[in-house]
């Protein structure tokens, strides 16, 4: 690349200020994962003004019409490289993402950036109070700038496309529509046939386990699975995420609950996965829009596989209980393998997305995204939202909501974030991570016997070189036909379902 | 403020600038807080490029034409309102820091910035290997940097003058020169007679303290002392310092040696009183260039208040020695608050600055300023610097470093910042620390027995009233002046010393 970058100085100029764009958001992801972790409650305002003051910034950097003029310039160059070299795809994904800032104005911007603020707040006081009244003034007005967002798109099929757009390029409503419905055609039956049997007993999880020895063990399982702790670190929030400052910053936050052994282990596993896919992003691209995961489903595929593929296999526990029954022999210390692995892969209708089984997940992330269709193009108004939300989950669980704190309250990303395009990429990671699991089992047969070792390297590897190490450079769509020689498609996660259910329960 | 601004759209626009910048400053001043407490090592690099872009992008908006085009224009309206209005301060203060940042050119800033981080880095090298020849070119790139940097003042009587206008506005190399020539003759009968005399047995200090109960000793001092929690919070750092975000979120760091008591106590009461100047200011000066303590000199006088005034004074260990013997009571529960009063008030001369006593640390302090002076003036060459430093150091103590590492490699000053208004801010903070405890003495005679109680309320709320809450507001001398009646002199810190330790030891 510095070849290039000597007889093409306008490349070297779009890197430099593509890299201060990158440092800004950079230091903006530092200010929210500094209010997150330790800020003092006193430093809340202020930060809430430095986090618009950079964004702003960096949007106006990004939407200059010099960048916009250097990177028409540079399409000549682009023609003559190869499709995936560096060059031309750093080329072409800074298009791709300048093309679709610059139609958002920087007072529209900063209008919803406001505006998500005092959404999340009425929502931090609504959820304990199960006081939809009181977020529902705020989520029209999340919906009407929603729909403006959309909007500033030239054209679109349906009007959630453009929104869906931004966290899973080039997935379209439509075709989400038909895969969740074939997918909840598979799903729905087996979850009927699963239910009607007795429930295994999980009782084993939710006895007293101190929070130390919890973070004892998540930091020793994580560090096994490959986790980089020179690059890394991991501490504890409210809502667990990952969030990187440059590949060699790549850090992910936990929480513990005393009552619950498998809230911190699981989510600890899955943000180490979403971390595992940015440290092994190639370090030339750092500062450039190849790096970062491709897309919000890609990245879901990287935790859920860590998580559930990996972390909720038999084999996985064949290796690691005898440890984690050393870290607490009164609790688990007459508790067999078995039925452990039987206890953290329960399937059951419940209400709350986020403790569900990688089975009904899928089926409370339809809801969303179908509520999320009918309000943007108006055949759901926001005051029919809680019992839209009732009635779906009477139809599809065959349970209500006693609350809407368990119910349209539960999730964030409404009253955070917008409506449309907020859900779609967990049952996309889902499926993708069957898709790409199935592919590596079947180029590297020891995996799984290898997991069973406590070896995750063959895996981990395969994975980088795969997936990690390119980063943004391909679309999900081209690095799903890449790894796995076939689009996405669900028979991958339907086959991994039905075998490890199908051991589990009688299908 | 708020009507003024109304009929005076050019006033907000100056404020909304100016809070802009601020904004990033503070971004910047959070990169550089994770980078000493929770950053893993592999963050290193990308964080040096990050501060170095908001830096820089801080810069080119602080010295836009358009701002300094705006300041002009307001000036009429300045003129027409008091001097020390928050109006007429905020446009006064921001034109003389618009006009010491114009002159220096974007250029320069950046190139000084990328030097600083590689002497620094060569400094961590060369400290413990004692190897001064590894800086010494990076200590002449340095001294040939920073007389560019005062070149670029128009005018100065010292090449010092403008350097050490950065931090301590308005003071000039002859005034300190003349003072610091006072105090030395001061003093140096003083250490005389007190070295003379057979030393206070300090052995109580350095035995073995578990860091976990330093810890909270420190927090539950600085609680009762009034920093407040809420806006703030203490982590470990291997220097220990204060840095603030917003004036509702004020942080301190401290190191703890488990050998050395005094350590982290001290360093935790240091810091805590630049936290308590921070936390005091108007909150209305927040985003402007009134917020911020107004000189170096003046926010060590409040450290050093709160260290040595109060926290090395026989009243407060009346209070909180019992308290301390309760956490060590193997360690101090034979040791009498006589012995530990007099174990943290040993005069000695030493060799490493940052260990001193009050008194001697003047003479410390002044040697570099003077080694400062004669490196910018030409009359002493960086290769020459080693054996200068030696030299003084067997001239003012009578001791002479057997090596470079305790001696001219000892501070990380010169080899991270600029040759020039480094130090005499620690002496300026001693001096004024005492002018200012006297007048506070003065005018609330109960202080002393309120200390004894325990009861600090009354010294903080007075210096809140008097200092604090004018963040920039006052120049140094101005709010000397207002605050003592007179200009800065030796005085009262002279009288404090021949009190304090003339019951320690016969003068």
């Amino acid at each position: 690349m510095q070849t290039i970058e000597k007889t093409e100085p306008k490349l070297l100029d779009l890197k430099n200020r593509l890299a201060e764009i990158n440092d800004i958001e950079a230091a903006a992801s530092l200010l929210y994962w500094d209010q997150a972790t330790y800020m003092p409650p006193g430093g809340a305002v202020a930060r809430g003004r430095q986090l618009a003051t950079l964004q702003q910034i960096s949007h106006t950097k990004f939407t200059e019409a010099a960048l916009g003029d250097l990177i028409e310039d540079l399409s000549l160059l682009e023609l003559s490289l190869p499709y995936h070299s560096e060059e031309a795809s750093l080329i072409r994904i800074a298009r791709r993402k300048y093309k679709q800032a610059v139609r958002i104005p920087a007072s529209f911007m900063a209008e919803f950036s406001r505006h998500r603020t005092d959404a999340y707040e009425a929502w931090t006081r609504a959820r304990p109070e199960n006081n939809f009244a009181l977020v529902r003034p705020y989520l029209e007005k999340t919906l009407d700038l929603s729909r403006q967002l959309a909007n500033f798109s030239p054209d679109y099929e349906h009007i959630a496309d453009p929104l869906i757009d931004f966290a899973d390029y080039g997935m379209k409503a439509s075709f989400l529509r038909s895969l969740f419905a074939q997918l909840r055609d598979e799903l729905v039956p087996i979850v009927e046939a699963i239910t009607s049997q007795p429930a295994p007993d999980d009782s084993c999880l939710t006895q007293f386990y101190p929070e130390a020895e919890q973070l004892n063990f998540t930091l020793k399982v994580i560090d096994q699975l490959g986790y980089d702790f020179k690059r890394g670190r991991q501490d504890q929030t409210h809502h667990p995420f990952m969030i990187n400052f440059s590949t060699g910053d790549v850090r992910i936050t936990t929480r513990v609950y005393q009552e619950d052994l498998s809230q911190a282990l699981f989510s600890s596993i899955h943000e180490m996965g979403h971390a595992l896919y940015e440290q092994g992003i190639n370090p030339e691209f750092e500062g450039t829009p190849l790096s970062g995961g491709t897309s919000a489903g890609v990245h879901e595929s990287q935790s859920r596989l860590w998580e559930n593929l990996v972390g909720r296999s038999l084999g996985f526990w064949q290796f690691f209980y005898p440890q984690l029954q050393a870290f607490f022999p009164p609790q688990l210390g007459n508790v067999s393998v078995d039925t452990f692995y039987r206890a953290i892969n329960k399937v059951k209708r419940s209400l709350i997305r986020t403790d569900a089984d990688e089975i009904t997940y899928n089926l409370h992330v339809m809801i969303r995204f179908d509520l999320e269709l009918q309000m943007l193009d108006g055949s759901l108004a926001v005051r029919d939202l809680p019992e839209a939300w009732r009635e779906r989950y009477r139809s599809d669980f065959g349970i209500i909501p006693e609350t809407d704190t368990d119910g349209v309250l539960q999730d964030v990303h409404w009253y955070s974030g917008q409506i449309g395009g907020m859900f779609q990429c967990y049952t996309l990671g889902n499926l993708m991570s069957a898709q790409f699991f199935a592919a590596a089992l079947a180029e590297r047969g020891e995996i799984l016997a290898k997991i069973k070792q406590g070896e995750f390297l063959t895996l981990h590897n395969w994975l980088k070189d795969k997936i990690y190490q390119h980063g943004s450079k391909y679309t999900a769509a081209e690095l799903i036909h890449n790894v796995t020689g076939a689009p996405l498609h669900i028979e991958p996660f339907i086959r991994y379902i039905r075998h490890k259910y199908g051991q589990l329960y009688s299908l």
